[in-house]
């Protein structure tokens, strides 16, 4: 019998090949005296340059490859080789003890690392993985290791590794690699959302992959299931051809879409829209066909720099994208930072609960010249085609009615100016603070629509981070409650004759789907490779017939009988 | 003219007498060389010891005077002398770099206050805050510095003092000082907690009042409007002497309700309870006229000691409190620990969020062992009155259905073991999470009443951590998302059959009373001080009328809106 480990399947498909084993190169460092404390400096610095010029290139190629915001992380990899916290702590280290400089990086590094793995949360985690990766770059140059072979794989190969870290990812040539299977890591690390974005089936968090797989072995990673099957027998193995066979297949059928609209069965239109995070994304979205940019994050304008992106960058990038979408609507979130998502060079304070905290709006309507100089860039923008404006995380009417305001100022300076803006910009919110959701009544008189952020809704309904492993039961959305959520702010915004849509990653699970276009939503926001699949669900699906089912949901006891019941009724096995 | 100065009131009342301005003695501290490390190490054990026998005795005097929660703070620092990190690192400054104590202690005790500041929230700044009052204590006797001369205090005194720590406040005698204001701190500091538990007048966060006033300044603190009045003149002094006289009367007229029902003007019965941290509570409950305890938090069982108290332990205190209410409902809430009330026995994960992480009741589903305990002591105490079970944090059915299980599997364990329980014992849940608002008709069937957390259901419903002061403006008890949920169950229980309390300080507040009542709030539990107060207000309400008005209230855009309707027509000024 082949032998079948589990794991999350982080990145759908299934890849059939021969395995490498990736194995760590022996980082074993010793502690010398060093004799000449200046000649150790020298030795850091110059594995430091060579470092630095290493992620510039790869952080070139994966720009190139991915897109920018995949490449944001060697930006912050290569802001770390900067910090002066850590370079002096090092050269101190070598002078004040004369120790060798791999020693001396390597000491410091782990203080580093135990600060940020002791937060003991999966977001801190990534953080100490960054810096274990670059240091663990310095000190192979230090060392004399070559650096990773994976890059020289021209077969076709599974990779098996405890984890692949930013680095090990950017090197892998997806012609060779079709898929990877690693010990560690959950559906968002850093690995997940790679395989992801390579589109490569893999398989996370086996915890037991690289004791069980030896390099040579014939490997199946079924990243639909979450399994990898270990030199599996002649029919283990036709039939995971099969299925195989059956998941190109259909993502053919799916191709077929790209161009169809999205018609219920019953003949009532939704829009599958598409979530971006930079320009580069959009060839992604074209090619799945999205009707619109249903939220387009400016995150990583102000990510992985040290000074904030000016009016006229912004007004590029905004412009760029409604530009290349022709008249399709893209909805643009103005800054959604604090939280999770920190900007150095803005020295906000460290918060005890920061999903709790000072951030997106709230930190806008507070920091307003920073706030009026995107409301400018888009304004502007709106003039080369059909640009929204979504505020993100208002709790508050008067936090609506603030950044209305402010945006009207600027937009009556503006025409001051003689600047050309749209005259027919529609305003909205995003939907993700519960207090939002129950006041809907009120806020749907004064918005042109909801974009219901699920990610953010669901973690503060339940009271649970959702970066949090001990809580993470609580991230539930077929919850009775949030589909009651999402029916208030549906049917409060249609008594206004607003429109609702839904950006989370609720608007792309196959289970959501059909309640949500049975409570009414208008517009489903998702990546944009769940686009054709989720079209190809909704031709099928009756909204009509959903109207009643979703009724019978919302007066379900849990989430569980809810799943169970989409499941039963809609989900084709 | 008088100056005035402005300041937050943390205790109601009026105070007027002379000013003692209590500075802080000269606390200097030189470096120099210890040419005998081992001299010093005693030095500092010395005063070690004898600054823990100090603590034990003010821990012992606060105990009876105030209570054991408010002695909770001395066991806190008890521990923090006995921590083995700080200690360490205090002698192996001292035997290395060869300094003498008090340095070594100061440096020390500055880098552990460095990283609780650098949090920048209210409730670590309190840990800070700790930090710095042991460690100065046993500097002064390293220094051979006097301690505080406010326990010398013999006339009538107004004590004006940048910040009031711990130790400060437990020297105080409430014969002698009338009223205090402080500089810095704000309504949940610990100056501003004591001051209400000494029932004397305060007002904190002046920022100035130790600038503005000198000792011998006559002083008005007015802890009702948050106002400092410096050297008033004869008209104002006298328009303060008729302030005070008013709010005395006022008090003696309250006095009066102690035997009363709380029945309305429109012959509804509802019921008054107080909240409570230990047994030491009963005594101000008792003579405050409550008509149960609507919350017994068992938080303080658990904290300010290395282990956790044992069943016989947890039995006698749950039994003590029900047999002193005589028959009067008593509701115990189960451990809500984790989130901002760490017990460092338990070892519990650092978080990133801990508001929305492993706390209550999802720690107590884990740790089973430590839950059972505490539910057999229960289970015990109900032999003894009328004892109701509470679980806080629920967000899903599958929660409570899994702690009713063990809940009945401890029950029949006891009576197989021929041990009295009651049997009917109501078991009911906080209302804090939304999730557990908004699904309460499912919850309904499945619970005997709820009693609703305003604090936390508020903050989550917003999305504001209620300790970071940037968003403290989105704690808004009087919106109308907070009263609509309110509403959702109030209706889902009493359609149940059910009763519904509130147990957070919105059920003591004279804003939310009136529209509490019309809501149909069946308990209002609150700290014993507010339960006069609140009986004198609900006497004259209608709870016809007022069902009309919260219609009303629900229907409007902001709670500001809401506040000043009520106002208006509820709240004699």
């Amino acid at each position: 019998m082949p032998q079948v480990i589990s794991g999350i399947a982080a990145s759908h498909g299934i890849a059939i090949a021969k395995a490498y084993v990736h194995e760590e190169p022996d980082f074993t460092i010793s502690s010398s005296e060093a004799s000449n404390p200046s000649a150790e400096i020298e030795r850091f610095e110059n594995a430091l340059s060579v470092s630095k010029e290493e992620l510039s290139a790869i952080k070139d190629k994966t720009e190139q490859n991915l897109g920018a915001d995949k490449a944001e992380i060697f930006a912050a990899h290569l802001l770390v080789l900067s910090d002066p916290e850590l370079i002096d702590s090092v050269k101190d280290k070598i002078t004040n003890e004369k120790r060798n400089a791999e020693f001396a990086l390597n000491e410091v590094a782990d203080q580093f690392i135990t600060i940020f793995e002791n937060m003991d949360n999966e977001y801190m985690k990534e953080r100490a993985s960054d810096i274990r990766d670059v240091s663990r770059r310095v000190i192979g140059h230090l060392l004399g290791i070559e650096a990773g072979s994976l890059a020289t794989i021209s077969e076709e190969t599974i990779v098996i590794a405890e984890d692949l870290t930013p680095s090990d990812t950017a090197q892998l040539n997806p012609l060779f690699i079709k898929g990877f299977a690693t010990d560690i890591g959950g559906r968002t690390s850093h690995s997940a959302i790679m395989s992801r974005s390579l589109e490569i089936p893999a398989v996370v968090g086996t915890k037991e992959a690289t004791k069980s797989i030896q390099t040579g072995d014939i490997v199946i990673v079924d990243g639909i299931d979450g399994e990898v099957v270990i030199n599996p027998s002649e029919d283990v193995l036709a039939s995971f051809e099969q299925k195989k066979a059956d998941f190109i297949k259909q993502k053919e059928e799916w191709a077929k879409l790209v161009n169809d609209q999205t018609t219920t069965s019953d003949g009532e239109h939704v829009e599958l829209a598409a979530n971006i995070g930079t320009p580069k994304d959009l060839e992604g979205v074209i090619a799945n066909g999205a009707e619109g940019i249903g939220l387009y994050r400016t995150e990583f304008l102000y990510m992985g720099r040290d000074n904030l992106p000016s009016e006229e960058e912004q007004f590029e990038a905004y412009k760029e994208v409604v530009e290349r979408m022709e008249g399709k609507p893209v909805v643009i979130r103005t800054l959604d930072i604090g939280g999770d998502k920190e900007l150095p060079y803005l020295d906000l304070p460290k918060e005890m609960n920061p999903f709790l905290g000072f951030r997106a709006i709230r930190l806008c309507l507070e920091q307003q010249d920073l706030f009026r100089v995107q409301l400018r860039a888009l304004l502007r923008a709106s003039a080369f085609g059909n640009l929204k404006i979504m505020f993100p995380m208002i709790a508050v009417l008067e936090e609506l009615r603030q950044a209305k305001a402010l945006l009207n100022e600027e937009k009556d300076k503006l025409i001051a100016e003689g600047i050309d803006v749209s005259d027919s910009i529609e305003v909205g919110i995003m939907v993700e603070i519960p207090s939002t959701a129950v006041a809907a009544p009120q806020f749907a008189k004064e918005v042109d629509f909801f974009s219901i952020g699920t990610n953010d809704l669901i973690q503060y309904t339940f009271a649970a981070d959702r970066m949090n492993e001990q809580v993470s039961y609580l991230y539930q959305p077929y919850h009775p409650a949030i589909l009651r959520l999402v029916e208030m702010v549906i049917k409060a915004a249609h008594k206004e004759g607003k429109w609702v849509g839904m950006c989370g990653e609720m608007a792309g699970d196959e289970v959501a789907i059909p309640l949500l276009l049975g409570l009414g939503l208008d517009e489903f926001s998702m990546s944009a490779t769940s686009i054709l699949p989720a079209r190809s669900q909704l031709l099928k699906l009756s909204k009509k017939e959903l109207a009643e089912f979703a009724q019978k949901a919302l007066e379900l006891d849990t989430a569980d009988e809810v799943a169970k019941l989409v499941r039963e009724n809609y989900i084709s096995e």
